[in-house]
């Protein structure tokens, strides 16, 4: 067996992640590595805590990536926050939301579920009645289910969680970096991020944050590792232990606070990129970037509209960064999609169980969402469309697109 | 708040992990990505899948990284095969066989630890005669101990497990690609390797392997997920499930596999690293690689023994890619680690619990593993012990390593 030089197409990745990781990200990681313990390396882990609490709105102590994919960071908050028979209440909407009670469910949790349509959210008033009658320790839930393009308002929720003193867990995996997530003035006491989306970061680690409130329970929880604890460490193990070694945020704490002590080896190229991920997003301004991402929002549903085509989900808890089309009667779906990727080197996303087949989902997210990106997919798509003998609106997405991007049209001097 | 461009020093890195990451690997990390089931994706995926198998040694159809760093590969294949209550026996001859027993313990083993004096290893037949006597469901072993610089032998342990029918599993992290580790002929059912070491990619992956007998009980504890599984599937769940999502290699596989069903979102960068790091370690050849090591490691303890240093651990059982020295009477052992690192520039290991301050610990693995590394770290360890009043032979550590690589010196013409 031989094995070429890496040598990949370049594609225009306009899905709901991975996306287009930024150059200036890629470069980054090319950056030779010093030890975990270097203290030009640990000054690199600060740095990160900082910048992901400006990300994060919040003010709290710890945050701090997971190394792992996105998924790691929610099963650590999970795995270090439920005691086995703790009762979590999951509001579901979306794939993500199973993936929450299926995490909660492994850990031994007692899970309610609640469940809202596809292409809907809930009622705050109806989450917080819920809460009310049923008193769960926990309320776990998605922020924005990239599975059906919608967004979750989490304010209230939040804030009838902290009166009553149940403690509020969020996946803001899709949403954060591209639409406003505010940690504290939600009241979320844990909150896990991604660095594939929003971030234009490569997938392999998940930021989160947490809070007093999640710290302490976490504290009762303890364990220190054999091998590095003292004798008198080991005589205080208590036995409502966390049960992920990997995932246990305490031990990560050490890590990551003034005490450095060993848990894993840090990630250092995936953390030279984060650092230059998060770097890039405060350059630009939390604010600025948000608007951004509603800006060539506005102008790729333009399109789509223009030709004909028609938005899944409901208009008014729309995720900026994922648009769902719903795919035209007698359409195969994966066909386009393949033909886009295959032709055009366009990605774009199908989704997950009832929806697979039945919607396209293009995502707008970090160094993917731009001009030429929007652009492309428009008239790529158009083209696919009409290969698969869909009747479009010929010309008119990429040029409703334009009217959002640029002066209105010279108007043809006959028909003036 | 202002962040300048990454500008981190350059290291000479002669721990046992992580150790310099080779040019070419930090190269490949720029290729701009493509998405998680583009085929141009899943072909390298099966590649890096076939090249693991030849560094292993085997002939198993599960190959694959766990995307987190080493530990989280150690504690995938011990979550996904320990049931609660089976009798797990771990031969413990330094810090990381603690941790074995540790993820063990948390996953709900019965553990049953014998242990061998750290600088030592196993008896094999000892171990044997345990298991004989005990009849463990599992016997989870280090290869080799970064922490004291011993390698076990592992092929007698193997054999005997196999006859009796235990699963053996053995955490080679510091071993892979360094030294020779065969999977198939050591009768090892479940291998984790790591990146970070003698690969020299970074931390952030880790590889492992397993055969139809641990395959076979993932089965029996399969679990698929809610929002993907079928109404069937959902039937069918059993309740032994594998107690992390994140590390159920059932469902890894079912990733892995032709079935390329969504679980995590594959770390893109680092597995262009990975494939880089393995091509380039079957461009060299795993014998060549293995013999490299050696030869480095002779000069380097030729050095150390000639500057008047003695070697911590059982000469017969060292591991060729970490070389132990004893800490001199009175020696601050982190103040020349200190003295190292900021006046040289160069890094070397303390090591852990009762051996912190007592002994020093070199690496030679991977790219760090190479000539002029050597000469510079046994110069600059000379130097700073006679900053710290040691007394040492002054000049002969270089020299006797030089003897290693060069033709003998030219005698000086007066003494000859």
């Amino acid at each position: 067996m031989t094995y070429t030089d890496l040598n990949t197409p370049i594609r225009t990745i306009m899905t709901p992640g991975p996306v287009e990781v930024d150059p200036r990200v890629l470069r980054a990681m090319t950056t030779p590595i010093v030890g975990q313990f270097d203290p030009a390396f640990t000054h690199i882990m600060n740095e990160v805590m900082e910048m992901l609490r400006v990300l994060f709105k919040t003010e709290n102590k710890w945050a701090f990536p997971v190394d792992g994919t996105s998924r790691s960071g929610i099963e650590a908050m999970l795995a270090s926050v439920i005691r086995p028979g703790d009762r979590v209440l999951v509001p579901v909407y979306g794939r993500f939301g199973h993936l929450l009670m299926e995490i909660c469910e492994r850990y031994g949790a007692e899970v309610d579920a609640m469940y809202a349509e596809w292409g809907t959210v809930f009622d705050p008033a109806e989450v917080i009645q819920k809460i009310t009658e049923t008193k769960p320790d926990i309320v776990a839930m998605v922020h924005a289910e990239t599975s059906t393009g919608c967004m979750q308002p989490l304010k209230e929720i939040g804030q009838a969680c902290r009166e009553m003193d149940v403690l509020f867990i969020v996946d803001a995996v899709a949403s954060i970096g591209g639409t406003d997530v505010r940690v504290d003035e939600w009241c979320i006491d844990g909150l896990i991020a991604g660095t594939q989306k929003c971030l234009s970061v490569p997938s392999g680690m998940a930021p989160l944050t947490y809070n007093d409130r999640i710290e302490r329970r976490i504290a009762s929880r303890k364990k220190v590792e054999r091998g590095i604890a003292t004798e008198e460490e080991l005589k205080q193990q208590n036995t409502t232990f966390i049960r992920s070694n990997y995932f246990d945020l305490g031990m990560l704490q050490d890590y990551w606070g003034p005490r450095r002590l060993n848990h894993h080896t840090e990630a250092t190229s995936m953390l030279y990129a984060l650092r230059e991920g998060l770097r890039i997003l405060l350059e630009e301004g939390l604010e600025e970037r948000f608007a951004r991402h509603v800006f060539h929002e506005k102008a790729l549903m333009a399109g789509i509209e223009a030709m004909g085509l028609e938005l899944f989900g409901r208009r008014d808890v729309k995720l900026p960064t994922v648009t769902c089309i719903k795919v035209p009667e007698g359409v195969e779906a994966d066909s386009v999609r393949n033909m886009l990727l295959t032709e055009f080197g366009i990605e774009i996303a199908s989704s997950f169980g009832p929806l697979h087949g039945k919607i396209w989902r293009i995502g707008t997210m970090g160094y993917s969402c731009r001009r030429e990106n929007v652009l492309a997919v428009l008239g790529a798509l158009e083209a696919a469309l009409i290969r698969h003998g869909v009747q479009v609106h010929r010309g008119e997405a990429v040029q409703a697109a334009l009217d959002c991007y640029m002066k209105p049209a010279v108007k043809d001097p006959v028909e003036a």
